[in-house]
């Protein structure tokens, strides 16, 4: 067993890119290390109107913990491609940069750093696939979870919505991640019981069909299961819905008093006409407060979809399309260089080019409402809130970087997606989308930066 | 940082739905502990004419380790719907059942069973989240990388393909599991070096666009990446791709002798136009020998693309599309009861039902071609080679369910796949699907099973 119980990933720094190691120890013997710039943004938005940033927190972890153990040592020295000296310096590496990072929970936009690693250039570039890693996955998540939620009538309405997709999400940590990611979006509570432990989530859960069909009667297991949970859900679906809620009925009838059931739970068919149904069922026997949870393939498209055909929903269990994101299971994010040694860089790539320097982002306001984002470099006074905080310096957390409770990180991120304008709530692309400029300095400093690289690269090689 | 260092959890049986615990303690109030026999499977395929089942070996360990610590109890007692009793018996709980599967890298199709789990029915339906969890993504992934090495001209072609995906993954576990299953489908290596530590696979990679940026000149990158990683695959398309080609070649005429970059890589632009240009400037300049590799985007498709118009590539670094399975994230995977108390059950629900009883999957083949699947019930003698096999027995691992070298798995994915009719690697839908035909008796078993439900519903409740 023990080989298999290796060292937790998110607390190594090989979980990491082969050539971040060997571009570490080039810069190294090259005595490159003077503070680089890197900024992590998304590059554009599909089907999003905006982003909601998150996965800084396990970043931060990440950073203040680095180090290389003696097993992590031995395994490099076995790779044949780095020194005895550049593994003694490994040995007391520690990440020592600064880190600027926009709160989790801030929606964001195209081009926006939703962090920037300031630190000596191999530090920077080592950890870069650790914070691609979480944050892509945990942006996407929430951004995708902000739509569900929307789509569920917002986090004002009654309406719950559960996150029930761990079964189906990549692996462990996105499970856990995940249900982090979708509570500080909005969504109500996880089935995710390891996640609920770790990160203080409510939890919850109904029945599942297994159940049902264990016992001989789908009567019996009803039955049993209230006995033991007075406030269960349901789940009327395993042979024949409206059979099912018929005898939902019916154990109302045979508790009397007792009955106190919350809910049933729709999973396959026609959730709109099976939702009206039951309702109809639950009504004429006087049940009007046992509500109706609907799961199965859910989305926000088909909520949308169920909610205009006025299905009397009172909750959603979201799993697969939510916890995949399955629509656009990978953002198109990237971790840049932009700065090394007080000169701003960039990439000139076709399509894949990036802002120089630090920046920072401001986002302005009319009436409450937020109008645009003014992407500049970080030393201009520009009108407007400042997004980006430095959370670590020299490698510890700031006051602004502690780790937030989750509550008040979900009421942050409801904050300031109520103040963007209406028109972001939309599920479909905005024909209108947010406005982002780019300060004149900015701009400048783009210009010529790009300028200088070209001219560099006309001049013949020496 | 204490209460963020939590348990791993793919050792916690927390990492579970809510409602399996909850339908753990009505089973074990119930005094249900008989068997159950719970099976995993995949309803359907979409885009994709086999899959390659992978994910047991981590399920295997879970199993076998499964326990609640304190801390676990001191939770669930706090959630108020577990009595102390039930607690006090889950802290000796252990996993005591019997697990039959398919060796991961065996080609599956839809209905079949990837994993039965014998046992008693509150273990076995407690650990259904953690199965589905491991099993469906890494099923996906590596039946997704089998659709890219395939692409890539297969295993027995010279042509490589790396995972470069883990930054866009969904998570750390996700990136670990998934250089693994790669591996099994034929994926060469992995950029991913806490994968290539865990599961001892080889690791790669080049260099990154920051690298050649923080220097002044790309061809000073280029030189110092050369002297101390002589053999290293230089990145042409930082400024200019073209341009980048000729300084590899200036560095060559440089070096002389001493010259021995293997190969360039390409990531952007169009990489078949530029793969062309590549090559004709590297050949006559008699650099014939430097490889070309290509990355950016890439999937089965393009990569079929770019061999189709004939582009030099040597080797393709495959990222996000693969790692997230982008074109189908969420495999439709299911865990259902299949029997209880020695009974066949099954789900009626609409589209999806499942096949009762405990069964065996057997392979027929004509002159060494798999021809057919039959799916029996587990007492039946079918001619062919049956496919699940015992891998633990009483909550141990049997001789079959020992950890096998992974060099192992990935010949035997590879000969399994060998044995597959062509016209099943092509990755198109196939008109004409591979044969999967119910035994007689599984048929029978089904039909009563079905007809004594539905007489059972159309009872009266008692």
């Amino acid at each position: 067993m023990a080989a298999m119980m290796s060292p937790d990933p998110e607390r190594s720094p090989l979980f990491t890119d082969l050539y971040q190691l060997t571009m570490l120890q080039a810069y190294w013997r090259e005595g490159m290390d003077e503070p680089a710039v890197f900024d992590l943004f998304v590059r554009r938005l599909k089907d999003r109107n905006y982003l909601l940033a998150c996965g800084l927190e396990p970043c931060l972890d990440f950073l203040d913990d680095l180090s290389f153990s003696e097993e992590d040592l031995d395994y490099l020295a076995a790779q044949e491609q780095f020194g005895d000296d550049f593994l003694d310096w490994l040995a007391d590496f520690t990440f020592t940069g600064d880190v600027y990072a926009v709160p989790e929970g801030t929606p964001v936009f195209p081009d926006e750093p939703i962090l920037e690693v300031v630190g000596p250039i191999g530090e920077a570039q080592l950890v870069e696939t650790f914070l691609l890693n979480q944050i892509t996955y945990q942006t996407n998540l929430a951004s995708k979870a902000a739509r569900v939620v929307e789509a569920a009538g917002g986090m004002e309405s009654d309406r719950l919505v559960a996150d029930f997709g761990m079964r189906r999400m990549h692996g462990t940590d996105a499970a856990m991640k995940a249900a982090r990611a979708g509570y500080i979006a909005g969504v109500d509570a996880t089935s995710n019981v390891a996640a609920g432990k770790r990160y203080g989530l409510p939890i919850t859960g109904t029945m599942a069909h297994s159940y049902i069909e264990a016992h001989d009667a789908e009567m019996d297991a009803f039955r049993r299961f209230a006995d033991l949970y007075p406030e269960t859900i349901l789940l009327v679906d395993t042979y024949d819905t409206v059979a099912g809620v018929r005898k939902v009925i019916e154990l109302a009838e045979e508790k009397g008093e007792d009955f106190r059931v919350r809910g049933i739970r729709l999973d396959s068919g026609d959730l709109a006409e099976l939702a009206h149904e039951s309702r109809r069922l639950l009504d004429n026997a006087g049940l009007d407060d046992v509500l109706i949870f609907a799961s199965g393939g859910l989305d926000e498209y088909k909520i949308v979809d169920l909610l205009e055909r006025d299905a009397p929903i009172d909750g959603f269990g979201v799993g697969t399309k939510l916890g995949t994101v399955a629509d656009q299971p990978g953002l198109d994010s990237a971790y840049k260089l932009c700065g090394y040694a007080g000169q701003p860089r960039m990439k000139l790539s076709a399509d894949k080019s990036n802002l120089p320097g630090r920046k920072q982002v401001v986002r302005q306001y009319e009436e409450g409402t937020a109008v645009r984002d003014v992407i500049a470099t970080e030393e201009e006074q520009v009108p407007g809130a400042p997004l980006l905080e430095r959370v670590m310096a020299d490698g510890e957390r700031t006051d602004a970087g502690r780790s937030r409770p989750l509550d008040a990180v979900r009421e942050h991120a409801a904050a300031r997606r109520g103040e963007l304008p209406d028109r972001l709530h939309a599920l479909a692309p905005e024909a209108d989308p947010y406005e982002i400029v780019l300060s004149d300095a900015l701009r400048e400093r783009r210009d010529r930066t790009q300028e200088h690289l070209e001219a560099t690269m006309a001049e013949p090689t020496t």
